[in-house]
């Protein structure tokens, strides 16, 4: 019998020990927060295509020689993982101007960027997340400065698989967060998850800017129909591999 | 008889056409905002204590070898300057965490940095004047790489004389703003000006972190005596030369 024991609960997801200090146990629930928390609410079944989706993709970038915390799915809501320290720094990656980029520069939604913009935020919920320079990350200690150069690195390799794989499900991958974290070897390896809770993605077949959102963006501004569109980011995503 | 015609007016200057196209007047007004002109006033005297910092402080950096827009103070609020067209950024250096910095970053007020820090923000009042990362800077085209990196360097050097300067006059640079702009060979001089609306100055012989403020922030802040702060400060620096 497993005795569980609740190390963290996070927004949308919930960690627990198991008896080998070296996994951890993930539930995707089916909360959903925005704005910093200041909206919340449910998703109906978004725990389980959320699990489903990270899942599978996680084993897509593993494949491609990206270092996971994944170790494999035990139920709907479950997967187990390698217990790592969590850097404190939301990495994200972008292809298409959207969100808070939009919001602080004035570049328009929907604008085309050259190359993948790779920008690192500091995760913190009190101080809203900001948006950090290299600079204040280093003088905060957050990283070492090799470290944010592996950050750049694997979150642009991260990009190329994403991007390749969601463009054979006919989904436009616009920006993604990343987390990652330290193994006891001090190792890095890409931690949280990946879903529509943490990627904007476009239905490439849509070109109505509403219409075409498969992510949480239709939970932040109430666009109807979220749990359906992870659904169908779910049966997309599932039936296609590298 | 000079004809005065108004180019711009600004929260704290006014800038008129001259005779000669390649010189503009600069006004300096006794207004003063903050928090992005959410709050309005006057300070008594403001304009012609900042036009004598300004111009004095010009004066060192050139000799220094730093180009400016500065060429003489012509009355008590009045400075004649190079035209030229400003960079829409905002440079800051930092010496000792202070305002946004800390409030962004959760790090303490008054940490010595080991090092200057060089920060870029968007000068767009509309968008509240966010941080920007270099990415996002050239991504908005709003200079070059190597502009870039020789904003980076004048301002390390308009520190390194500064620093030197108030440290002289009994005075802490604690951080400060610059505006660059282009003239008409396209060369990048420091424009706009240097007092104590666009520095952190803190008294050298005073602990109490309320009254060692020589700035704008006895404004922002509400700790009375402004104009006295900056009339102490134009005093102390107008009997100092480099």
């Amino acid at each position: 019998m497993t005795v569980r024991s609740k190390l963290y609960e996070g927004k949308a997801k919930i960690l627990y020990a198991t008896d080998d200090p070296e996994v951890l146990l993930t539930y995707f629930k089916d909360d959903a927060t925005a704005f910093n928390a200041q909206k919340r609410g449910s998703i109906e079944g978004k725990g389980a295509f959320n699990c489903a989706i990270a899942s599978h993709l996680f084993k897509q970038l593993e494949v491609s020689g990206i270092a996971t915390h994944f170790i494999e799915q035990t139920s709907s809501n479950e997967m187990r993982v390698r217990a790592v320290k969590i850097l404190p720094i939301e990495v994200v990656v972008r292809n298409i101007a959207a969100g808070s980029l939009c919001q602080q520069t004035g570049i328009a939604l929907g604008t085309l960027l050259e190359q993948p913009l790779v920008e690192f935020y500091y995760k913190n919920d009190a101080l809203g997340d900001p948006l950090l320079t290299v600079d204040r990350l280093l003088l905060m200690a957050l990283a070492t400065s090799e470290q944010v150069n592996q950050l750049r690195a694997m979150a642009l390799k991260v990009n190329d698989v994403l991007k390749a794989f969601f463009l054979q499900c006919g989904i436009t991958l616009v920006d993604f967060k990343l987390e990652f974290g330290l193994d006891q070897q001090r190792q890095l390896l890409l931690a949280d998850e990946i879903s529509p809770d943490t990627c904007r993605l476009w239905n490439q077949t849509d070109d109505d800017p509403q219409q075409r959102v498969m992510d949480k963006d239709r939970f932040r501004h109430d666009l109807g129909d979220v749990a359906l569109a992870y659904q169908q980011v779910m049966e997309r995503v599932l039936k296609h591999t590298l």
